[in-house]
């Protein structure tokens, strides 16, 4: 196996949500990035812009990546966290705010280069809607269209990964579900767009993982970057993988690898209260585990998928999960 | 208003579910011909192959439908009920059942020629799987793809709207989701392969119907058909529209006409236990009152939509909605 | 462990849903019989009254189960199939209909009495409703109790197991949850009113099933029967235990003890594309492995649900699982 | 109509997320009262304990209720906000933290006293679990029953109504359902222990709000208080009435009001991007229609509500809510 694994660095810090301010303490940046080493298996970090990473502390993050030999992995620029946005940020219905929006991004490509980070995870968060009737669908599509061409052409030794998400912090968001988001991809006409799947996400989308990666496989190999963590089915718990489901998983690493997957496996959670280093580190190790077993039986597996026998299926799970 | 009214001829049939094999009588063709000519606002019919319609009745329904001035609106080749399918129809692992179901649907197509009906209506009901790592996703993507895309080639003339839908009978649809069906109808190269949004369906995968046309629109103006009905959210209950949803319905309407819709508006439903041309008639006048405001507001809906502002549309929908 | 198996006999006949009359073969009942009798661990059976028995077979089916060493651990009426209860059954508008549901059960119950059964399970999957405002919530209530408590009172000697489930075939159950059928167990008076829980009819109700055997023991100890089986969390895809959910099995088990229950573990499945017999056969095996690992680790699983820790929680159920 | 009409304060005050800290400004308590005694048909304020109410600021609140005309409705303990309950508050395994839950509870029953309000509506939103295998649901039913009878006992002159909801900020809430609810509070014994309906949390249970009337009336007429909101069915999105959903609360009115339903009618909503007094207001004016449609028309409602015949349902609907 030689899967590389990934944390976002503000998985590490505070948790809060709209009741309750703050959960937990807010660790200084460098305490989290020396966690984040230390969680086993850990050598990559996503940085969330503006929190984790802007120009002033760019040398400095640089120095401290180097030193604790943790590669970044992707930049996340903070597309959800800044009142400006409120109301969408590529898709706002103000020009002057998608231009900060898309200006605003740009920095933080020009961050990402700067770190020697080949892709750049978009989640635009608030962009979205929340009533019936109150947004022009077309428009919001041309816009995030143009937004990520605009970003893809300016920056073609970039790779722009589309975390698709159907619901939160809208009650919808623009980019929605993995085959919306091809469909965007493909409108820009670039090569170096494509998509992240966060898992939880995709659950919540009611999609079956492995057929989602699939579908990226085919439309132009456009599957850039994942993002792993597991909930109860109708929200994005953030959970610790493999805590709620289990065969999904399996399935997963499956369909990565048919895929020809290469990418980064990084741990989007949000443990709001639990330990996060200990959170985090678990769905690795869940996800390693899951890795022996596929390594062991993969080609039962091939076998399984062409032959369509549930009950054949289920004896092999039972046997090799539950040994 | 110029909209044109339709109907699938079994929604005036027997009713049954996996507990009880019966809830009504069932009555013959001719009489749900008749009762179908005679709910107000209806003048086209959708056929279901085998059940409704083959080539042994194909010249008696030929006339029924002209002496009642019906048209034949869509043809649907029955890949759902025939057990030869249970495992699925273009996506058998089976050769020869793949074969069968595209010989099959070429002579449905065969009879909607004949009828000079232009729109054939796929929905590979069957054509999914139910648990995971029993399928091959490429290979099932594949196998589909070749299918509708050899009846699209032999049949020019003709246009193949794909009736996505997230699930059942299948815990999983091959075609979940309008922007899947989109990749796919891409993939054939295909202009005549487009899509049918049942609204229910498209409420169950959780999208918002008024964005759906939309990308339907963007993606080579794909959106062939239309088949309505309402449900409580979870579920593809087929009931009487805007019995549950009432905003919703507005909304679609406008985008269908904004998008250049020009196609039928078919009622789909399921009524169980309901008198069956009372429930779809009910439909017709809820969506004809939807049409009459949207008529009189359109206006004032532009407004509306380009302004993000809840308060304002809810508002307007108070006013106009609940005069 | 000195766990008791049992399958309701209709898992081993014909599927079939809405759009499909028959999957499979019907088989007679005396194969199913010994079909059952094959599967590994299974010693008990379930019998739909009139599909399975009636007056008119209760002898040989008395001497069918004697002779293959198997119990009839319940006899569920036929409360869902019979199209005179499409409307409902106990809580149909209609008297004579409510009168007739009733009478019927008391002959099933008689069965049961001559078959040294004590469970009657009812799952009066008829009796709900579909639409707003079609229904008189209070009588149904009224009507629901009364019909339990004229059961209850006139077989003091049999055990009523009240089968809860959200929906179908309604769009709405009366008895839809677990705690709603406790407020209805006891406005009846009598203690020979409980509750069984099926696993798949509480993960569609978004219960924790630990959680409702916990309500069902407060509530005056109702816990009377138990249904397994699995699904996609959104409808009873009656699957088999364990191909999508994992850890909750072993929290229903650990509850199951805790909360002192000796009832029988009975598959209840709807294998519409599977071998049945290996499908059913497959669940129990998933639960024996559950029940090991839950004997070898007890111990640790109270502390844990004690401890509140997450993390901790997941470091143990990864090493136990997927050792 | 004599309905009386209240806001919850703090639903005009900033708004926030998980990602984002701040939506709105955040006015102070006196600009918020101001801005809610101006809502047309507001006469009541509900106070959330510590945010709004303190003994601190008590006898400025009473002036400035007094002087605005606005009466106190109900106190809402904070149990929700304070992140010492982070891990449950009469839950929390720490018996420090539920003494500590109780006599928070207990000085904000003495404010409530002091502001002449009658009900002290309870919302342990921290109560709950996240995971499976982390929680002993035994002993958190046994906690929530011992606090809640603890002040139901010591204040009888007060009425206590537990606000249940399925989820948020918990992945699972203790009190999740009506029914599980009334359960607990017939443990308690106390008459003055009985339920707020949050429309939005009943909607996202699943529930039939009209049924769960009726629920609370069987056990003991245990309806104390309601929340108004609605959502798009999967979260408790907090929206304006009617914006989603229209049936649902002409049947909920109708259903208040057969159950003998005398308190107040609150708006419980979280406008993050809406002008927070425009969307509250827009609230009470669909409720205010809808209550003419039920005054003009309950007659036929009752008729209909017997007459289980969905098709009259549509027609009555579409003609009375459509015109």
């Amino acid at each position: 196996m030689d899967r590389r694994y990934a944390v976002i660095l503000g998985n590490l810090g505070n948790t809060k949500d709209r009741f309750c301010g703050s959960y937990k303490e807010s660790p200084a940046t460098a305490d989290m990035l020396q966690q984040a080493a230390h969680i086993p298996h850990v050598s990559g970090i996503e940085l969330v812009g503006t929190w984790d990473i802007s120009p002033a502390n760019l040398m400095e993050m640089k120095l401290a990546l180097a030193d604790l030999n943790l590669t970044c992995v992707s930049v996340i620029p903070d597309l959800f966290g800044d009142s400006r946005y409120w109301k969408g940020a590529y898709t706002s219905t103000q020009p002057e705010v998608r231009r900060h929006a898309i200006d605003y991004t740009k920095q933080m490509c020009d961050i990402a280069r700067e770190l020697s980070c080949e892709i750049v995870n978009l989640w635009p968060g608030q962009d979205g809607y929340d009533y019936n009737l109150t947004a022009d669908y077309a428009a919001q599509r041309d816009w995030m269209c143009e937004a990520v061409t605009e970003l893809a052409t300016t920056y073609p030794d970039l790779r722009f990964a589309l975390e698709y998400k159907p619901k939160e912090p809208r009650t919808h968001s623009t980019l929605a579900r993995m085959a919306d988001s091809l469909l965007l991809a493909q409108e820009t006409g670039c090569s170096n767009v494509g998509v992240c799947i966060d898992t939880g996400h995709a659950f919540v989308a009611g999609e079956t993982v492995g057929e989602s990666i699939v579908l990226a496989r085919r439309a132009g190999n456009r599957l850039f970057h994942m993002h792993f963590n597991d909930n109860h089915g109708t929200w994005d718990d953030d959970m610790i993988v493999g805590t709620v489901h289990t065969v999904r998983y399996l399935e997963i690493l499956y369909w990565l690898d048919r895929s020809g997957y290469s990418g980064w496996f990084s741990m989007d959670q949000y443990p709001y209260r639990e330990d996060a280093a200990g959170a985090i580190g678990e769905s690795i190790l869940w996800l390693r585990r899951f890795d022996e077993i596929l390594e062991t039986h993969r080609d039962e597996i091939d076998v399984l998928v062409a032959a369509d026998d549930a009950v054949r299926t289920s004896r092999f799970l039972r046997e090799v999960l539950l040994r």
